[in-house]
C-alpha cells in the first residue's frame, strides 16, 4: 500500500508506539510485505528466521521486536508485536469504511461504460472507458479496472486475501492479515462469471492486457498475470504467483503460491503446478511433467503386467 | 429440523393420513434422517433394508410403509407413501415461504455488524455482532451466523441440499427431498468470496469457531466441520462429512460424503478423499495415501523403463 | 442464432459490404457456427482449411474471403473479413442493449414462480410456472426456463461464451467471437447456487427436462445436456459438448469440449474425460478409462518395487 503522501517515521512511530532506532527523519512512502517492498517502504518482521532479510530489503523503515544493528540511512521501529503494528497502520490509513450505496460516489466510472443492475462498486474504485459490469458483479474499495473489460455475472474482484498468522496458544488459531493492497485489471481483459480474484495484501494482484477468463477462475492476493494468457474454467491460481505473458491454463488447472510459469506455457487440464515451470512448453500431470513424458509414463504402466508375468511367470 | 413445540403424534398421523401403531399419546421433537435421528424425533423409511436400522434407531416415532412389531413406547406411523409423508411434515412446518425483503424483519443482527450493499438475509436468520456480510452474498432462511464472522462477496449461506429419491419408474427421476434444515456458523469464522453452504437435510450443517476457508469453497449439507481448520480455494465436500478440528485441505481437494476426516490431518491439493482418514498425518493422491509413500510412488513409475529394460533386453 | 423473420440475402450483403455470387434471390433464417449449421443458415469461413466444409454444410449462404465455385441454389458472400461481418450481423440483430431493470419489461413469468430479491431477469427471458428463483442469480437476455425449475442462488445463466480469435499480430491477441445463442433449461431441472452456464455462441445451451446440478458446476457454451442427468459440485464441461441422459458425474469431474459421453455412463469424482465415451458403463481416471481397469492399476503400481528387487536384487 502507497499512503496518499509520504509520512514521517516518527508518526509511525508514535502510532504503534515504537522506539526509532537509526534514521529518525525519514518519511514512509508505503508499507509492503517482504516479497513485494520497494525503497522507501514500511516493511515488518517478528521471526529471527527472517531478521536478516528483512534489515536488508530495499525498505528503508523495518518494524522489529529485537533491538539490533540497523543499516545506514534505515531505520528500526522496535515493538514487541510487529504483527499487531501493522495492523495499526492499515487501520490508520486503511479503515474499513464500506460504502453502503449500489455504486460509491468516490468511484470513477469512464466514458460508455455499462454497470448493470445490482453490480456493487465500492470506495476510490476507478473504471476506464467501454466496459461492461454485468449484473452481481462486487468490485471493492480502491480496485483499478482498465478500458474495454468485460466482466461477466456474479464475480469477485478485491475479496480480501486469504492469508493468516498462526497463534496456535489462542482458542482461535488464525488471526487475519489485514489486506490493503489493489486488484488493477489492464485494458481489453475479460472475467467470467463467478470468477474470485483477490487483492494483494500490502502491494496489487494485477490482471494483464488482454488476459480472458473463463468461468469460476479464483486468482490469489498479489499475483500477477500477464498479457494475453487465456485461462479455462475453474482454474486456480494461489496467492503471490507471477503468470507470465500467454500462458495458457486448461481447465481446472491448480497453480500453487510464490511460483512463476514462464511466456507461453501451456498447462494441460486438471494438472497442478507446484514448482515454477519454463516457458514455451506444454505441460500435464498433478504435479505437472513436460506431457509427452506424461503421456509415455501412461504407456509405461499398462506395460507392468506384462513385465510381471515374464519375471515371475504367471499373473 | 426441531419443532417449535412438541407436536402430538395423533396431530401428525393426521397429517400425513397414517394408523398409528404403538404408542399414540407421545408427541414428537423433530424430524430427521436416520444418521442425524435423536430421541423424540419422527424418521421416515420406505425400504425393507432399512427397516430394522430405523425401528432400533434414537427415532421415538416410525413413519413406515408395513405393519410390523413396534418397541415398547415408540410408535410406528403406518402409510403407503412415506417419502411423501415427510415432504408433507416439512411443508407443513417449515413452509417456502421467502422473505421479498433484502433483510427480512424476522431475522437479527448484533451490534456493529455490517450488512453490506444487495446481501440477502432470510427469515429467522440470526447474526451475531461485529460480523462483516460483504455484497451479493445470500444467506438464506433460518440460518445461524456468530461473532466475528466474516463473509466475502457472493458467498451463499443455506441453499438447498442436493439430495433426491430415485423414481426411475417416472418420466423425471429424481424427487427432491426437502431441506429443513440449517446452517450454523461459529464466532471467528471466515468465508471466502463465492463459497456454497448447503443447508442441512433435516439436521444442520455447521462451521466451528475460527475455521477459515478461502474462496470458492463448497460445503455440502449436514457436514460437520471443526475448529481452526483452513480450506483453500475450490476444495469440495460432500454431504454428511466430518471434519475433525484443525484440518488443513489444500486448493482442489474434493471429499466424498460421510466419511471423518481426524484432528490434524493435512491433504495436499488436489487430493481426493473418498474414505475416512486418521487425524495427525499428511495425505496426498486421488484417491489419499501417505504422502510420503505417494511420492516415493511416482519414483518407482520412473523406473518401469529401467526394469523393462533389464527384463525385456530392449525398451 | 435464428431471425425473428428471414432477411434477404441481399440485405445481409449490404450490411456487410459483400458481394454476391450464387443465388442472389435467398433470405437466410439465422447464423449459426459450422458444428451447429442448419438449411437456410449463413455461416462464416475465413481459413482456407474449412473453405470446403462451410460450403458443402447445411448452410445456404456462405460468407467467405475468397471467391470460389458456388454449388447450386447457394450463395456466397465475399468479403475479406469474415469473422468482422460475423461481428457486424451480430451487433445488427442482436445488438447489446442490457436491461437496466431487475425484471425487464420484456421478459415473461409465468404462474405461481417465485423471483426473489437481487436476482436479475434479462430482456426476453421467458420463465415458466412453478419456478423458484433464488436471491441474487442472473439471468441473461433471451434465455428460457422451463415450469418447475429451482436456480439457487448466486447462479448465473447465459453468460457469454468463452470462445476467442487468435489474432497474434495484434497487441490484444484474441478477438471475441460475440455470443448470440441462448441457454433453455427444460421442465424440472435443479441448478444449484453459484453454477455458470454461459449461452451458446450462435446455437443453444441445453440443459434437459429433470436433470439435477449442485453447487459451483460449469457448463460451457453449446453444449446439450440431456434428461435426468446428476451433476455433484464443482463438475466443469466445455463448450460444444454432448451429454446424454441419466449421466452421473461425480464431484470436480472435468469435461473436455466437442465430445459426446453416452447415455447412462457414471464418472467418478475428480476425473477427466478428453474424448468421447459410450454410455452404460462406469468411468474413473484422469483421462477417463474404465473404473475397474483403473483400480487395477493402481494395484500394479503397488506391485513395481517386489519387481524391482526380483529383477534387479535389490530395492
Amino acid at each position: 500500500m502507497r499512503f496518499d503522501i509520504p509520512v514521517p517515521v516518527s508518526f509511525i512511530a508514535g502510532l504503534i508506539g515504537a522506539e526509532i532506532v537509526g534514521n529518525k527523519d525519514g518519511a514512509a512512502i508505503g508499507i509492503n510485505e517482504i516479497h513485494k517492498v520497494e525503497n522507501g517502504d514500511l516493511v515488518f518482521v517478528d521471526h529471527p528466521k527472517y531478521y536478516d532479510t528483512c534489515i536488508n530489503s530495499a525498505a528503508s523503515f523495518i518494524i522489529i521486536n529485537k533491538e539490533t544493528d540497523c543499516p545506514d540511512g534505515k531505520a528500526l521501529l522496535i515493538t514487541d508485536e510487529p504483527f499487531e503494528a501493522y495492523l495499526k497502520i492499515v487501520n490508520h490509513f486503511r479503515p474499513f469504511s464500506p460504502s453502503m450505496k449500489m455504486i460509491s460516489d468516490s468511484s470513477s466510472v469512464g466514458e460508455n461504460t455499462v454497470i448493470m443492475p445490482s453490480a456493487y462498486i465500492g470506495n476510490h474504485v476507478i473504471i476506464g472507458d467501454n466496459c461492461i459490469i454485468h449484473p452481481n458483479v462486487t468490485i471493492l474499495d480502491h480496485c483499478i479496472i482498465g478500458d474495454e473489460v468485460v466482466i461477466q455475472a456474479g464475480t469477485v474482484i478485491g475479496s480480501d486475501a486469504f492469508y493468516y498468522n498462526k497463534k496456535t496458544a489462542r482458542p482461535i488459531h488464525y488471526k487475519k492479515m489485514a489486506s490493503c493492497g489493489r486488484v488493477i485489471i489492464e485494458g481489453c481483459v475479460e472475467i467470467g462469471a463467478n470468477c474470485t480474484i483477490d487483492r494483494g495484501v500490502s502491494a496489487d494482484t494485477i490482471i494483464g492486457a488482454g488476459t480472458k477468463m473463463d468461468n469460476l477462475v479464483h486468482i490469489g492476493h498479489d499475483t500477477v498475470v500477464g498479457k494475453n494468457c487465456l485461462f479455462a474454467g475453474q482454474v486456480g491460481i494461489a496467492g503471490a504467483t507471477t503468470i507470465e505473458d500467454e500462458v495458457v491454463l486448461w481447465g481446472q488447472v491448480g497453480v500453487s503460491k510464490t511460483l512463476t510459469i514462464g511466456k507461453g506455457a501451456v498447462v494441460y487440464a486438471q494438472s497442478g503446478v507446484k514448482d515454477s515451470i519454463e516457458g514455451g512448453k506444454v505441460y500435464f500431470g498433478s504435479p505437472v511433467e513436460d506431457a509427452r513424458e506424461k503421456m509415455k509414463e501412461f504407456v509405461w504402466i499398462k506395460r507392468i503386467p506384462q513385465l510381471w508375468e515374464k519375471v515371475m511367470g504367471k499373473k
